[in-house]
């Protein structure tokens, strides 16, 4: 039995959907299909604005653009997130300032963050790991407080709920991700919430977005030509991937229960287990619903989550660490921070393992892994004195 | 009769090359057809190396990262350009600084290049027009004196050659589109030519491709985990639209015979034609093979474009200016320029109207259009002291 450890939905309209877009001849970005998932995105977020992007990591970049960044300005960030997070920043000459998380939801840690104000603080990027929302009401009172901008890194966070709002609704700017590993996909593409009122906003997000012309405005027949008018990018999705994403959005809801029910066997399953060796599980978001996007655990020592992965390994199951904690990687100590600088980040790279997750899992794969965890944890619980093997690393 | 502009070819066998992509469920960037796509224009063009990309724009950003643009680093580069040339430069701080172009291809003016060079030059950014090849070997002769890197914004120029080599092969670095709009497509996506033989820019490039990330490496399992090396962003084009375009690669020569049938069409009628309201038209790649990406005619006044354009309109036949040049657009003035500084700019944005050309124009539809162009420029040819209205703009 080999089993993957993700496998994308595969929405039945999707080829028709395609189909549609290909016969219309109109299949670069801002096409119907665009505009569908904006207009079903806008509704099911309850967002002020929505604009569909080629991916979070450009949705990122636009809403610093449209912050304002400096050189020098700084941006407060988990070191443990993607790279993208951060490189949105380093690409405008911005500087990246790391903060702690939680281990309870590998969430940023609220009480660490004000440390790290200084007068070029310019904005806060909150992640919200594997579908754990952040804690935006106090998140945002220190943002008002210092006058920052809050963008949400919602890359997974997409139909997790803070206190019955959308992420990526709460901050400034919310970015969400649509890439082939997450939830509901469109292959390579994002989206970014604009959740404040300010005005012109929303217009020079399309300029940017736009490769800096103001081509909505000539569309929409406001001018009689469009032209150069500000800096920008190629951010607009191909319709054809817009037709294949809104057949996946259709059916959000279903994906979602199904990954609800699987992230809840494995609940229960660590529930009933009780390994001394595990230090914490997911155990879904704590101010609000969970898209059951990634189900995690988190071992004692590095030496137990080697363990729990090569025994699966061998059983055919794919298990995977995740994050290498930005601070730590090549890049963040080229900027001058040290492996030390963030132990917990560390330990969760080393110690969190995550387990296969996608709604097509059948009855049988899931009994399967759910017996295999059992019999590793048990091998794992009578193994003593295992050393410390802090260099093993593996990502996918 | 209703004619378009333009309409992309529809290749036969892509919707089956997109269902086994998404039967894969390898959605995501670098799949099979990614390197299908890679392999092939490898090889076509003759290249050092190919790397797909999400947009031509996103080949340009990631040139310009890989020839280290500093801060005030200035990049000289027509002002008869898509703002995406000059925006590449902006997003990395450096300085655009304009230079002209020659009205017989609309080409860079290589006769103006050398009086633009300070010592802050870092690099040519080449523009191909249409598909005419610029004067590639003075300007490399320029570059080697001065020390310069040339990047080719090939967006127009797929296909085209110069003295027999591929456009965008010939500077160290060319970059593609596969918008919609051009000759072979991927709905939205591009590529990016790597002809410096430098050691490690394969390498860094597909860093700054990755997000920053070193996935390509961990995929070759040359190391044991990924992670962030270096700035970047996102530049992998699905799978999806990379099966899209191949389907068109592999009818590109199909494509082109069909193009190159309406272009040459155009060129015998306006040689029958004569008119004397016409200072110019497109006559084809001076310097090798032409893709026949657009066909231009180029008026003595403005007014006799706009003649020209609401004339065929009236007949159900679509004719359009191009670029506002940038230098004149909102933001090129921002940056401090006039629009008086570049006068063939202006006419050309004034004057210069392009024709309907697709590969899958009907010969009914190419006679009503070349009827249509016979009959306004008659019509044209006999009114005489019309008015220079040089506000007029149209652009799609």
């Amino acid at each position: 039995m080999t089993i993957s450890f993700h496998e994308p939905y595969k929405a039945g309209q999707a080829l028709d959907y395609i189909k549609h877009v290909i016969e219309s001849g109109k299949t670069s970005g801002d096409g119907n299909y665009t505009y569908k998932c904006q207009s079903l995105l806008k509704k099911r977020l309850n967002a002020h604005h929505v604009l569909m992007t080629t991916s979070c990591t450009h949705a990122m970049e636009m809403a610093l653009h449209l912050i304002g960044l400096q050189e020098e300005d700084e941006v407060i960030m988990p070191s443990y997130t993607f790279p993208s997070t951060a490189n949105s920043v380093l690409l405008q000459k911005g500087k990246v300032v790391f903060t702690e998380v939680s281990r309870d939801d590998c969430c940023m840690d609220v009480s660490r963050i004000e440390e790290k104000i200084t007068p070029k603080t310019k904005a806060i990027m909150v992640v919200h790991y594997g579908g754990n929302a952040c804690d935006m009401d106090t998140i945002m009172g220190i943002a008002r407080q210092h006058n920052l901008y809050v963008i949400e890194d919602a890359a997974q966070g997409f139909l997790s709920t803070y206190k019955g709002r959308a992420l990526g609704t709460i901050g400034h700017f919310g970015c969400y991700s649509f890439h082939e590993t997450k939830n509901i996909s469109a292959g390579e593409g994002g989206a970014l919430a604009i959740n404040t009122l300010a005005p012109d906003v929303i217009k020079r997000a399309e300029y940017i977005r736009q490769k800096g012309t103001n081509r909505q405005d000539y569309c929409l027949g406001e001018v009689d030509f469009y032209q150069w008018v500000d800096i920008g990018s190629s951010f607009c999705p191909s319709d054809i991937l817009m037709a294949y994403l809104y057949a996946q959005l259709e059916q959000a809801d279903v994906i979602q229960a199904l990954r609800s029910k699987v992230f809840n066997a494995y609940q229960k399953l660590l529930e009933e287990i009780h390994s001394d060796k595990i230090a914490h599980y997911a155990t879904g978001n704590a101010f609000g619903e969970s898209n059951a996007h990634i189900f995690y655990i988190i071992f004692k020592k590095p030496t137990y989550a080697t363990f729990f992965i090569e025994h699966l390994k061998e059983k055919g199951i794919p298990a995977y660490t995740h994050f290498v904690p930005l601070h730590a990687s090549q890049m963040g100590q080229s900027l001058g921070y040290q492996p030390d600088d963030f132990k917990l980040e560390i330990a969760l790279h080393q110690q969190l393992v995550r387990l296969p997750l996608y709604p097509g899992m059948t009855e049988a794969t899931q009994h399967h892994i759910k017996t295999a965890v059992r019999e590793v944890l048990d091998a794992l619980d009578h193994r003593e004195d295992m050393p410390d093997d802090i260099n093993r690393y593996s990502c996918i």
